[in-house]
């Protein structure tokens, strides 16, 4: 895959591309058709591997006819009922609801994407704890309200990226283990219940689905969304990382400080050395937020045991937001990878910088001593601290 | 094109496509390059159609190598030039910067969009005329804050969706004319000015290209893009308009009042008859206003004279929105093209309704007379208002 | 009014203050018991000058009260009811619905924010006018995604701002003019009409109010919230404007080349001079965008003839984002008409740029001529059209 | 406080309030002078309760100064320093910077929000296990797409509206705690470093602020705001949960089967029931996931060591989506305490509902057994789930 609006797309690779979706709700139905016949609701001469029905090019007819139901499931049903015949057709999906087998696909699709998000962030941990260890005393202006302020270091300029990855990673541990859904029509598991004749059969076969499709069990969620949007908000959450480290790239880029390892040309100027990485970072920072936010108003807006528009409005957005972590996932780490330090540039501006003592002076007359011989303060423990915190989570993880 | 994650998506077709945005692409390297034999900058010889040089095929790989530059024009122009030589290869491109050639290929995009945007409103105010002058005065429950409120009429409520469709086409009329983009590497028409030796010749060049393209003059607006969020707002506008009617439509289906020309059905619950069309707008509804706000702030992101990002998040987001709007036109369409309204359910509902006649007793009470036949006020005169504002609509567009 | 959590907000002054909705709220009810009287329809003992009988300090009471019935305006009446008697308490309000009264007094509101907002925005053209002036020719470097880029000029820079706030002025020339609302309980005057005896007297009251208020006349838009988006989004086009040229200020004080005329200070770092506006601004155009979102939101989630918290969602949201473009609009003509421009040092930064003159020389080349003394290309011309553009606006605003 | 474009906001009484946060600005100063004087930092006579220094009053003249240096602190210091003098003016402040102030102030509120947050969670998890209870095996119709699918029950309608406030509990619970911020200029602790000779001494200032303000403690954040993003999502998070409840009370109110306690009137039709709390519940949930989408804008936005603009977007929208919040959380737990439920109603509905047995029948009928008795699957077991999961939440809370 490869989006020319979205450049770094193919980075996501398949994930949640159509492709991978229209597999995963095909898995669903093989699983829980799997799970009938395991269960002995349905025959043995029902079970059948169904996913051998169905090619890639399906997707696009499937994807075409789920305007008329508003989902890709019915006709998917359809479809795979259509190439096999006898207890297999008679079976597929019973039990289930369009919803099922859709949120199901979902969160498989999700749980893939969030292990690969998860890589990503372990390589950033590691890239940023060699920043910080390559260039750990280095000097580097402070600046704040975008003024020379203090002296500081490279060290705890890439330590404060790190705690910021880390703050991120922590955060997307912190969201639920994507979960199967598997209530039937109203969330109350009534078809499974007619068909097993126990409310704890019924139960148990949803349990049996989740475990074959190695997602975590649930009970039905179908207009309960916080497992969506938990999910969204932990992503934006990588992506403000990732954005607040790029536009201290780009401020690096500007004052010579800090260049990308592979930069981007320009056809008519080639002196120029644009920090593309960068740039497509705090395009993601820009755009990730919103996304997140109509998947909580897709939450808000659940209603009855099936919602009316919210639940559809989940799945692109869902989608785009993915695709777009994963690819600035990976583009942060090739950034952080690859990104170099002019410690002669950095000294060089900090020379420069004007009324960079004053505050020390101020201190030290205050605590009535002469101004120690340094003024970075707790740096080396701030640093430590960081340094630790990833050990912890490159141990953890 | 269909989306597996987006119902309907097709209704689109290659509007804003990777398909259509790298033709667009080609299309304005191609007239821009007639442009310079034209005006005599570049030799006859170099004169050429660059789009028989390229394929369907290359707009994968161009969207690949799209990352390395931050946008695909660099892998284009490099591509088209390994296909042609001499001349051609030399001038193609020249006095050109990659935004030019993306943002004008973006409204080319986006004034085809609007294209068919503006037919799909069109059909939308004459199919709700119908629906006005179909059911002008039958009875309809006029609710407010969920409950039962006074009598109503359906030709009040489809004239009200017909004057919130109205004041979305309206807002459209008012977006600026897609245009041209051609002001060179920093927005001054230098290269340009330097190949033809004057800034008028330089000038006269960019609008002989939107001429040549069909699109508006302008004057460069590398990092003022109001042009683009003017286009976006007007986008959500119609989304707005009918997620209003498509609520409405919802209640009536729930009430039994409205019914869908052709409703989805369930696989499992045969009497269902869902408001397929109807939950469909609802989700564009609630997706698109988030990618409106991406679109401004990336336009505040603006900086420098080609911006850092801002411009990078606007393509994707606008591609998204405008297909979401395409889509939810044509659905809105076929929405009301189909509408039914069962006047007998619309009748007992009124009539069920208590109390509904308690404003028109108070008001009698305190004019001094005895109530009137009916309590519909100027009904009659708002509904004329709204087909009058129609038919001059109509002859308008 | 101050609000701590918004450094500038008594900028706004009262503007939609809580005191300033509270009487316009009475202004309309005044208004409608004025109309009421004229027309003939109350009898002439009812006229009253109903803003006398209430204080500022109602507002409080009024305001802890809206909450029973979802809006304030039924406290206001029985307030005003309790604080007269007669005729005056028996006409007062009649016809009305409270969201009759609230629309009508957000516009009034509106009304006055607009009038500030031009204010402020001629100020603008005309501080961007005189800035352009002043340095027209001074060199200063062109940037791109962060690096330089090529030779360029102070004027052009400020044209450029002056090009975009023109942009914002002109999407807030196509806001509607803030409009009466005046359609009672389901928006179709029945009890004007029942207590006038005829729709045409009804909708002439209508009329009656929008004259005696300064509004535009207005069918009923309860449900048809197009008027209050397109507020929104042109409030929102003119904190994008104002972060544009704040990111550019950013970067000019990061590189010394521009300075606020007043800059703030730091307790304990007296030689900072940080651009206190410009980071106001920035933190303007960061919250504007969403509010406007939120009422597109409320818009497309219209129903019935009155909304179910669409509606209520509106009026804080466009307090808020009223409020926010006010005073940042206040900071933008204070921070252009005290913008330092430190022409030394932007001509030293331009001379250590290297390699910004490699495209004219590969133009040069092309076009088989030596490099022009200049490369700024249509420069001039550009600045002329944004002049021009300036004085024409200035003519007519 | 109350606010008249936002009916109920007194039910948040002052919590981040002007006063709230005036007197948590004031209380971080005081105990940061403790903090200065309890280490032996500052002389024992800099000791003093500086609290009693100023007045509610101040806190005006203190919000109008703000925009000078574009936050509140500086004018506060100076105000505190111009009321005092010798070794407490000299002390005060030393060491910290304006963000460490003000961001410590913040998480006071935010932590006095939680706190309140937590008991109406609490609250609503009472009144919605009370409503399980009572109408635990009432019969209520199903509904899916807005139309009527399987036979329910009341039971299992407020068992999913529990387990959506429970998710929501749980990600509240996920928050990190608010934490204190003292990591001066450039989050180095260099001032406090030089003014105690010891970096470990001035972690363990900043270790003793939080433990005198009982935050936790923390390594500066200046520019890492997961913490405040996560806040903000949880926050969220909660409104999107009443969002859903609230819609399904509009149904059910719309349907007749459910009633708020206490509705509001309507000034000129008495017969009107409108479910107020409902309403302004939805208005809650429209407004919440913008103002975080801008805490996510705002943290992306971070750079230097102090950010030109994220910061200073956070705490007004922080504050109004805390209020919104709390607001919103009395008005859900009100709602759901009251809430009436008209099982006669209920049954009608559902005896009216055609073809709801649809399902069944193809179940049982592919199952070859008769339909069982009752078509609720497992609807007990997730009932005593949910009532279970209620249970161990109160325990724990």
């Amino acid at each position: 895959m490869a989006d020319l609006f979205w450049p770094g797309d193919q980075r996501a690779g398949t994930v949640m591309s159509d492709e991978a979706f229209f597999t995963a709700l095909v898995d669903v139905e093989n699983a829980w058709l799997a799970v009938l016949v395991e269960q002995g609701v349905a025959p043995a001469p029902a079970a059948a591997d169904v996913s051998a029905l169905v090619e890639r090019t399906d997707a696009t007819a499937i994807a075409e006819q789920a305007e008329k139901d508003g989902n890709p499931v019915s006709g998917l049903v359809a479809l795979l009922r259509s190439r096999t015949d006898g207890d297999t057709a008679r079976w597929l999906h019973r039990g289930l609801t369009s919803q099922d087998v859709l949120d199901t696909a979902l969160m498989l699709c999700l749980r893939d994407a969030l292990g690969m998000l998860r890589e990503q962030l372990a390589a950033q941990v590691r890239a940023l704890t060699a920043l910080v260890q390559a260039h750990r005393d280095e000097p580097l202006l402070a600046r704040t309200l975008t003024q020379a302020a203090l002296p500081g270091t490279a060290g705890l300029k890439f330590a404060v990226w790190l705690g910021a990855v880390l703050d991120a990673a922590d955060t997307l541990e912190g969201v639920p283990a994507p979960a199967v859904q598997a209530g039937g029509a109203a969330g109350t598991l009534a078809a499974t219940t007619e068909l097993t004749g126990s409310p704890d059969a019924a139960l148990a076969m949803a349990e049996a689905l989740a475990a074959k499709l190695a997602l975590a069990p649930a009970l039905p969620w179908h207009t309960s969304r916080a497992r969506l949007t938990r999910a969204g908000d932990a992503l934006v959450t990588c992506c403000d990382a990732w954005g607040h480290l790029a536009n201290d790239v780009a401020v690096g880029a500007r004052a010579g400080e800090l260049t990308e390892g592979s930069s981007g040309g320009s056809s008519t100027m080639p002196h120029k050395n644009n920090p593309v990485l960068t740039v497509l970072l705090r395009r993601a920072a820009l755009t990730a937020a919103p996304l997140a936010a109509t998947l909580h108003a897709a939450s808000a807006a659940s209603v009855d045991e099936r919602s009316d528009g919210g639940w559809h409005a989940e799945w692109a957005t869902l989608r785009t937001l993915v695709r777009t972590t994963i690819v600035a996932a990976a583009q942060a780490t090739e950034l952080l990878t690859g990104l170099r330090f002019d410690a002669a540039r950095a000294r060089a501006n900090l020379a420069a910088a004007e009324g960079i003592d004053a505050e020390q002076l101020t201190m030290a007359q205050l605590a009535d001593h002469p101004p120690a011989a340094t003024y970075t303060g707790a740096t080396d423990q701030l640093v430590d601290a960081a340094l630790r915190r990833a050990a912890a989570y490159l141990k953890g993880s």
